[in-house]
């Protein structure tokens, strides 16, 4: 049996994944990125095969990796995790450089960053696990302490995007039963869902300033789930 | 231009990853654990090639995964962490069940643990990534946090075993520098190395119960390092 609350224990950061050239590229909001050798110095991330970012690294055989400050802003979260890049330019007023590879580097809300040069391919089904060597790394602020997707997910909220690979369908959790006169409502802008029955607290009784967690769309941009 | 310290902004968790079956098995201490699929749920993790544990992987095709709470002991790490299984049994002494698949599964500090068959191996130098389809997912302790890596190396100055696909070279650490007159003292045991330079104590100026961090072994335990 298994019991997907136990997912929940893993540990992961947060991590803005970039890819492409000056012409094009775009970057997407990732929670796997993780180290697989010291020699040399290799990372490994994990990429939805819809993912538009995907096409990116496989065609500029590389990509570079963000690292996410803890407080980063729910703007930088949203834009990157939470649209495609098919629909919006998602460096469009953002920070972005490009590295000595000429890979774009999204610098928004980032304490560190990596640029890797694609050296393998691994199909996993649903994703791809890409390899890359390291051959640039940067400390922007050695000070400030990366977000932990634990973090995300406990103070802001937020929800893994459909594609990411620790989504978790809801209905599968375990769940004890609830009122049913609790409701929810979703954002038009991020699909981030509110639901009232994990909260205790009505969605009209939140405050006329209350904005989304995950994107920071005012509380106008919420329909209600029928 | 590679700096290393980037590297220690990437968020890890840390886990005890077991293989084998009844008759013989081992365990190790990873901190490389992460969904890589929701569709079906699928698990990698990174192991050294020269691990033992990953001979028991290859041959029983099956492994588990134990996450360790947030106050896990030295004893535990130090004992899956950093002691081989060529040299010990790392099951005798310790709380380890097998599971629906006949795995060996290790309870000790443990909130949570997944069950995994070997769905794929992938070669990426020093280090293989097991891809491990999950059959059996138990929370233990919903209440109880697990252990970061990022906590485990600054709460418990932890290091990385030289197996690790994190492990630095600590030489490869651009540092201010030093007074001459610091010195450097290693365990015995887990080959922890208590450098004075980083705290600014002596290590003769520690209080008597003082113990390894690592593996809780006692300061008499210790050898300068020359």
């Amino acid at each position: 049996m298994i019991n997907f609350e136990a997912f929940f224990k893993l540990s992961y950061g947060l991590y803005v994944v970039a890819a492409g050239d000056k012409s094009s590229g775009n970057a997407y909001i990732a929670n796997t990125a993780f180290q697989v050798t010291a020699e040399p110095p290799q990372i490994a991330i994990c990429c939805n095969k819809d993912n538009y970012t995907s096409g990116f690294i496989q065609k500029s055989k590389q990509f570079s990796i963000s690292i996410l400050e803890e407080n980063a802003s729910s703007d930088t979260i949203g834009k990157f995790g939470f649209k495609s890049g098919k629909d919006t330019n998602k460096f469009e007023g953002s920070n972005v450089i490009y590295g000595e590879t000429g890979c774009p580097i999204v610098l928004d809300d980032s304490i560190a960053y990596l640029e890797c040069e694609l050296v393998s391919t691994h199909d996993v089904g649903t994703h791809t696990i890409f390899i890359g060597k390291i051959k640039n790394a940067e400390l922007l602020n050695a000070d400030k302490e990366p977000i932990t997707y634990a973090n995300y997910r406990r103070i802001r909220k937020g929800l893994a995007p459909k594609n990411a690979p620790t989504y978790v369908d809801k209905s599968k959790i375990t769940q004890p039963s609830t009122k049913t006169d609790f409701a929810k409502y979703k954002c038009n802008v991020c699909g981030y869902v509110y639901d009232e029955s994990e909260s205790g607290v009505k969605f009209g009784d939140l405050p006329a300033d209350w904005h989304c967690p995950v994107c920071g769309a005012d509380k106008e941009e919420f329909s209600l789930v029928q």
